[in-house]
């Protein structure tokens, strides 16, 4: 018999998922619902033999064997899953807010009753990280991870590489559909911390609130931050991090200056990449398209081949564990300054007094005394010293704006000849 | 109760997944046998309770529900793995030689008898491309793959990238390590055209043997290709090939000019890097250590924790079909020449002859008249077109040496911005 599959939520993903499955004829799995809130005009042509429908407890109370999830937010889709999981049905559910608040829990009713919960898509979309790291990593230790999880930072980061700004980058990416009117949950961070907190937990076992991962906007980034970059031979990108280190996790979103080395450099446009390390079997790097309507539901579809074959694996258990957003990592700090002598001393001595060390100051030639940006690069320390010291000069009469302060990732360790 | 694991062949990667093993006490996984030849020497002391044997019919008969075989070849490693899958047992094998000969034979009898037989070490070794493939690209339809799948060639020609020649970078290779003495079956391309088999069977569904498919050496590639692939934007890498045409399969192994925008130009030293394009989700790209005892053995150890959890899966059944090595590609040919006049009206002459037409033409300063390398990119045609042009210059008096022809693989067409 195929697992009949309820689709709740018709969007880009869902029309997607179901046209992979009448096109590819998936052995195992027959569409039997399709929920959607005015349901009419959703209604197409080739799914003849489907259930329309804007009920969506009848869909809920139906002999549905698997729920798809791709109504996103919290609300109603929390109550629809664990019902679903609590009745012993599977889920498969793209929506990564959902799983990184409430996926301990739902995961725990799914094994307690015998369903399985499934979210490949729920991270990097049609990358298979998640299929990854459960079935071809799961004989590794994972300790580090980091990705470009959102594409949309992604696309106007490496926009403004070629001399753009900000601005004009989000306005594009807005035309192009890729960024929403209110673009706060991509370019803030907090898509990305979402996916972060799943990737923590099934990578590394541990269990953390979003709330406690902190994330650093791109907003403040300007294209002369490119150009000092490149002067270190590096460029700008969304990096999302995470280290686990004596039980606890370090974690962070931030715009980070990456070296051209690393593969992160690489990955351009709405590209989403993840690089996990692991203690035996060194560094793995996952890339592709991490969003859009086929790609999420070509991993939509392979969680219900999955389940249709049997195969569904279940995450291990997490360990609740404190953050820390405390790498010990270089730092890049661009001021914007009114300039006068005595400028280089202030800094040098504001940092000296938290210990830090500078490694380099730099400035490009070209700019009026007025507005200069004024670059320092530190040796490795720790967030929190550095923004002592950039408090005790944030009274200083020099400064034409807030300086931007970003971390430098090192090279990747193993990735060499 | 777990599940009794026998492992045959204690090498590097016998050795790091029994390391694995026993560091990790991975749940449901009981390390009872070790087989090999001469066993005392390969005895350790942090394997206290293992049965050490050089007695391999010992093992096959004892209650091991589990075979990793590790030996290597195919004499005795076939008869093992297919006695072991008639029993009803379950075989993990990280041999690429025998899954590419002998995988669908062995396929087959694993799904009849109701074990399995799994083989994620057996390509691109510490890489999850089988287990992504299988489990997170089930919901798609894959229709072309390329690849660095051998990193000693890899290390090779991102060597010689730097200007180093193909012998010193052979020796290089082989004083560390990565290149046995004779080098035949990594340089000539037949250990990435056995992982090329195997690939296409799970991505493309076709069952094709290893010898019909071409293979071309990287021995004749000189550091002056380098220099002029640069000229065209490119580097030159070690490419495994294939794509889905009308059912038939197009596949090759050839060094090949890849673009700097392609990422099978960042793959660097021996890492193994694998493209996949599919119908619905686009590219994904997989990349990390492809050899190496720990990243194998976790491979290893990843194939036997799925059989623990039960989410082991099985291929699907692959469908004969021919090969061609006819892609329609642009291609780089680099004559030597002893200069005169009239040389480019006979190169010309003969292209023209076979429906060739030259894309451009030119030469680096620096060379005597007397070898004289001088390279001719032609607009995509077929390998056997050219292949008939040279053929028609072979014996014309103004050529020092053999021509390389190497096809220029397209930029990837779907990452882009």
């Amino acid at each position: 018999m195929p697992l009949k599959v309820a689709i709740l939520g018709f969007g880009t993903v869902g029309a997607s998922a179901a046209r992979i499955l009448a096109e590819q004829k998936v052995p195992g799995l027959t569409l039997t619902h399709v929920y959607n809130r005015n349901v009419a005009r959703k209604r197409v042509d080739w799914l003849p033999s489907v259930i329309w429908t804007e009920d969506l407890e009848s869909v809920l109370t139906s002999d549905a064997d698997v729920i798809v999830e791709l109504m996103g937010g919290l609300h109603p889709a929390h109550d629809c899953v664990r019902r679903t999981l609590q009745a012993g049905k599977s889920v498969v559910t793209a929506n990564k807010k959902l799983i990184a608040l409430h996926g301990v829990e739902l995961e725990s009713i799914a094994r307690h009753k015998g369903g399985h919960l499934l979210y490949g898509a729920a991270v990097a979309g049609g990358i298979p990280v998640i299929p990854g790291l459960q079935h071809g990593l799961a004989g590794d230790r994972v300790t580090r991870m980091e990705g470009i999880l959102n594409g949309t930072s992604n696309f106007i980061l490496s926009r403004m590489e070629k001399g753009g700004e900000y601005a004009d980058e989000l306005a594009e990416a807005q035309r192009r559909g890729y960024a929403e009117a209110d673009p706060t949950e991509d370019v803030d961070g907090f898509d990305a911390r979402s996916k972060l907190v799943i990737l923590a937990r099934l990578a590394l076992g541990v269990d953390v609130s979003p709330e406690e991962i902190a994330c650093q906007s791109i907003r403040q980034v300007g294209a002369i931050d490119f150009a000092y970059a490149k002067d270190l031979n590096c460029t700008i990108r969304p990096v999302a991090r995470a280290d686990l280190r004596n039980g606890k996790l370090v974690a962070l979103v931030a715009p980070m200056l990456v070296p051209f080395s690393s593969p992160l450099a690489w990955s351009r446009g709405t590209e989403n990449m993840v690089l996990m390390t692991g203690q035996y079997g060194g560094d793995v790097v996952f890339s592709g398209h991490g969003a859009g309507g086929n790609p999420t539901a070509v991993a939509v579809v392979s969680d219900l081949c999955a389940l249709a074959a049997g195969t569904a694996p279940r995450a291990g258990e997490a360990v609740p564990a404190s953050v820390t957003g405390e790498f010990e990592l270089r730092h890049y700090v661009r001021f914007v300054v009114k300039d006068r002598p005595g400028i280089v001393a202030e800094i040098a001595g504001a940092m000296a007094a938290q210990g830090i060390n500078i490694d380099s100051l730099f400035q490009r030639s070209g700019f009026g005394k007025d507005s200069l940006p004024f670059v320092v690069t530190t040796e490795p320390c720790v967030n929190s010293r550095l923004r002592l010291a950039l408090a005790r000069m944030q009274n200083t009469d020099w400064q034409a704006e807030l300086p931007l302060d970003l971390q430098v990732l090192e090279p990747e360790p193993t990735i060499v000849a």
